[in-house]
Formats: structure tokens, sequence, C-alpha cells
């Protein structure tokens, strides 16, 4: 814990106690999130943008337009940082100084290469679709050969990858306890709400199964 | 919509139908959010770092430890990137290749400046606190000199900033429309849960209007 930092730019500066550099760690955080905000350097200038991705073990999959800035940039070796970030709660301190936020985020540094093999890049889009919602890939029309075409589809290596995460009530300083104001935490999580059909779905099309019972968290 | 871009880096490239230019929609999105993302060269290698923010007016303000790498180097005058993503939810399609994701998000060009002014600093602080939990900067203590000297607190104009979002249902290629897969939308939400009073908070203290009545969207 803190410790093991696959490289200077993954360790954790900033709070070290509440780094992790254990794969496990790291891949929950990354498996529960929807979007990750990737950033690059375009004429020197950062850029950060929000999109979809999956995991595949060790490899981080991003997809897009094959006309895409972004995508293309990364296909084209730059180097990214990739984050990811989960929101917990507020953290309501007795003093206004030691509010703070619970949540955990990773932050992936590193280089993307474009998936090519017609196989390889068929089972990472299989994983877009199931990253986000499993089981849907069986019940939806398999992308196309011009489909495929028009995306483009980066792998980028987790390994020098680090997490960074807060939980917990307030930590005050010690005279603040015998405040009266109120302390604790207020939670936050980012919750599916009822599933919206299509006004053009014929009938008798149930909601299937897989989001009956979708849960974000696994 | 989509012609009123304040500069060519912010210019929606891909999907302009989705960008807007309007304060209006960027400062509703802004004020909505809980986290941004910030984006900096350091090395010549791009950082993305997670961090709470505020917005007075056409500012964006962030702030951090006096020791943060990150805030140090908005302070000196680097160029940075804010993004700040609301994920509303994901959008089912027949078809694979045209699922999609309804969100919103802001992305931010700019450079920052210290706020040294006491005052001035201290009014930030107050805004910290209040967008996160409007109603709380009263019920908290104020920081005090030594406070405020550990906390760097930096502006970046607004001005030079784009939004992107989608909404609505799936759009699937017309031949798609007949088959039999469940299509629409599940939405998504942060919300906050039930308040967690800290294990120490004296017994009599109930707990604030402000957190029975908290709601993010305003």
């Amino acid at each position: 814990m803190g410790s093991d930092a696959p490289s200077h730019r993954t360790r954790v500066k900033r709070l070290p106690k509440r780094a992790r550099y254990d794969a496990e760690t790291i891949h929950r955080i990354l498996d529960e999130g929807l979007v990750c905000h990737v950033g690059f350097v375009a004429d020197g200038q950062p850029v950060v943008m929000p999109t979809a991705y999956a995991r595949d073990g060790e490899r981080l999959l991003l997809h897009g337009s094959s006309a895409s800035r972004l995508l293309r940039a990364i296909a084209g070796g730059v180097e990214i940082c990739v984050t990811v970030t989960q929101v917990d709660g507020l953290v309501l301190a007795r003093s206004a100084f030691h509010h703070s936020m619970n949540y955990r985020s990773v932050v992936i540094f590193g280089r993307g290469r474009a998936i090519e093999d017609p196989a390889e890049k068929m089972d990472a889009v299989r994983r877009f679709i199931e990253h986000l919602i499993p089981g849907r890939w069986k019940d939806a029309r398999e992308p196309d050969a011009a489909e495929m075409k028009a995306t483009l589809v980066v792998e980028i290596p987790i390994a020098e990858s680090s997490a960074k995460m807060r939980s917990g009530p307030p930590v005050d300083d010690d005279a603040d306890y015998a405040l009266r104001h109120w302390a604790g935490v207020l939670p936050f999580s980012l919750v599916p709400g009822e599933p919206v059909p299509d006004e053009r779905l014929p009938e008798g099309i149930d909601l299937p199964d897989y989001l009956e019972r979708y849960t974000r968290r696994r």
C-alpha cells in the first residue's frame, strides 16, 4: 500500500495513504465505471474527453468512429492518460477545511495501439456492449463489415496504473469535535432507473432479464 | 447550435449536432456536477486528475493543497483542459453498432491563475462548500489563517468552452426496426442516499434542513 507503484509517474504523490496499486482494486473500479476521461496532447494543448471503455484482462479497450480525432491519435501511439472516477459520497466535517469527498479513481498512463485483427476486434466490440449491459450482446444485431470498418478499437495496457480512494467518516481536528455542527457522510451512487422502452418497440417484446436484474456493482 | 464555438479548439468536431455553446447550458451542467477532470501536461505527458470545483459566474474555481502538483501547475499558468461529464443513460439500440450513451459534458480550455486576495479567496472557499452542499457554509467552522495558507485556489475563465450532449431514444437503421430485440434507454443518475451521521456526533444534533431536502439538480 503506497509503496508498489509500477513507475514514478503512477506513484500517488498527494496523500499516498489513499493509494493502491494492486490489480484487483484497479480492475474492480474499472469494471464498475461507465465512462473514462482520456487525456492527450494536441498541438501542445491538453485535451480531456469522456468516452466509454471496457476491460479485457490487463488491457483497457476504447473505441469510437474511425474519424475520431481522439481515437486516431491513440491508434497513432501518442502518450495518453486514462482516468476513471467513482464518486461515493460527500464528507461533511465540522470544519469547512476538512470537508472532503469519498471516491475511488484509477489513473492509467500509456500508449495505445489499434486492434486490427477482425476476430480480436469483434471480441473487443462485444466487450464494450457487455461492459455496459452484461447479457446484451446476444440480444442485438452484430456489427456488419461496414460498421466494423467505421469503428476504431484501441487497446492500452493497464500495467502502468494506480488507484486512489477515500472512504469513511470525516476526520476533524480534535478541538472541533466539540462543535455543534452535524457531521457525517452523504453517500452518492450512480444508479439505474426504470428502463424506458423505445416508442417504436413492437408489442410483445418484454423487458429482458438482463435489464430486470441490472446492477452496476459486480 | 453547432456554429458559435468561441474558438477553433472548442469547436466540437465529432457529431457537431450534439454541441452547444450557450452559457446557460454550460453553466447548468457545471452547477450539477460534483467532480471535474483536469488535464495538464507534465514533462510532455498528459495527466488527468479528478477534483472538486465550483463556479462563480464566468469563472471556474479549483482548490487543493498548496503542495498539490496539479494546483501549483495551474497557478503557474500552464494550459489546462477541464471536463465535466454527467452520464444520463445507456442507449440500447437493436444493433450493437448504434448502442450509445446519453450524457452531458462540458469541456473548458484555458489557463488559470491563483486567487491571492484574502476576501476573494475566502469567498471562493465558501463557493466550494456551497457547490457541494448548498446551505452548509453557515453550519461549519470557517477556515482559519493557517488553513487558508495551506489551501491554493485558482480560477479559470469559462469563456473558451463547449458542451456536448446526447439524449433520447436509440436511432437504428431503418431495416433494424423490424428486429425483435428490446430497445430503449436505461436511465442513470448520480443520486444521494441516506446521510450517515459521524459516530462521534453528540446526541441532539438533528439532520440539518439542507440535507433533508438535498437534491443535486437545480
